[in-house]
């Protein structure tokens, strides 16, 4: 074995696990494309993505980095809409087996724009109604800018009280590291 | 997919990508045996299993275990005694790549039996000094019965103040559960 996976490492290993060919899934944080162009594989041509980013810069880098590596524009939305919108752009009977967000800044980008847990709550909420069973939102929570504590706390604040008679809820993080590295929260719909 | 893993499958997820045939390795809390007999399993006959535990209900148990399961104990080493003792019964020499450890009681035994932080840290420290790089201690924490919490807190405090520039140090654990469920320490050497 290499070194145990990081959160976000590990946040891949579950959309591994959780998504199939022909699945419906939400990447809820665009921005370099990277989580998009992952799950647009995982899905293929059956499949469809929808990603969304209040961002235009997301949405010119993913649709670059989409064409760059062959993939049809058909099975991806990329929507240029905060994720709080979810519910407007996603057919009311869609079900999806996975969503996943990067929570923080755009890597890269400009450092004031940040999530917020005003929108990312909803976002996970809207998320949740549309998952299937044993169906997975995973939350790479990066938290060591201004606003990253409040939006930690209230995140997992909102998902410790998931019930869990309905809910698997999980975190994975690093305990042993000076800086703040993100912790992964591992939301799955258990019946 | 289905129910994504507890603390003590992602345990298991772990020993299978990290123990290799003809390894050493250290099961800190033998009990019922389950462990030991994955571990003998996974190392085979060139291996080797040192597993300790202070009762002889559980050198019993896992002696029967082991042979119902057709695994030589000559490459299962079961030790009744505590697993502060490792570096007596660990040839100076002896590289591991992994170690278990259940903390809590004997499950179906002597419930004021417990393991304890003044024995598990030096028997965690034994097994970092033994470990190979990319080795891995897993430590499964129960904390639901009296003395557990202030156990949990001395190891994770421990694990914490573990060098990040030498070891990786994660947790993986449930967060919506009412009960105390098990906590997953993951500690790797990194280099």
């Amino acid at each position: 074995m290499k070194q145990i996976p990081n959160a976000l490492q590990m946040s891949h290993k579950f959309l591994l696990e959780a998504v199939g060919f022909g699945d419906k899934v939400i990447d809820g944080t665009m921005g370099n494309g990277n989580d998009t162009l992952f799950l647009a594989k995982l899905v293929g041509k059956n499949g469809k993505v929808y990603s969304f980013d209040i961002q235009k810069q997301a949405v010119k880098k993913t649709t670059e980095l989409l064409l760059k590596n062959h993939i049809s524009l058909e099975n991806v939305n990329l929507i240029n809409e905060s994720h709080d919108k979810i519910n407007e752009f996603l057919p009311t009977n869609e079900n999806i087996s996975a969503a996943i967000f990067n929570l923080g800044y755009l890597p890269g980008g400009d450092k004031a724009i940040i999530t917020k847990p005003k929108s990312t709550i909803p976002a996970i909420t809207s998320c949740i109604e549309h998952l299937i069973v044993h169906g997975i939102i995973l939350v790479v929570l990066y938290y060591g800018h201004p606003g990253g504590e409040e939006e930690k706390d209230k995140v997992l604040g909102f998902a410790e009280n998931l019930d869990q008679r309905i809910f698997n809820v999980f975190t994975y993080s690093a305990i042993n590291e000076i800086n703040e590295p993100p912790i992964l929260l591992i939301i799955q719909k258990r019946k």
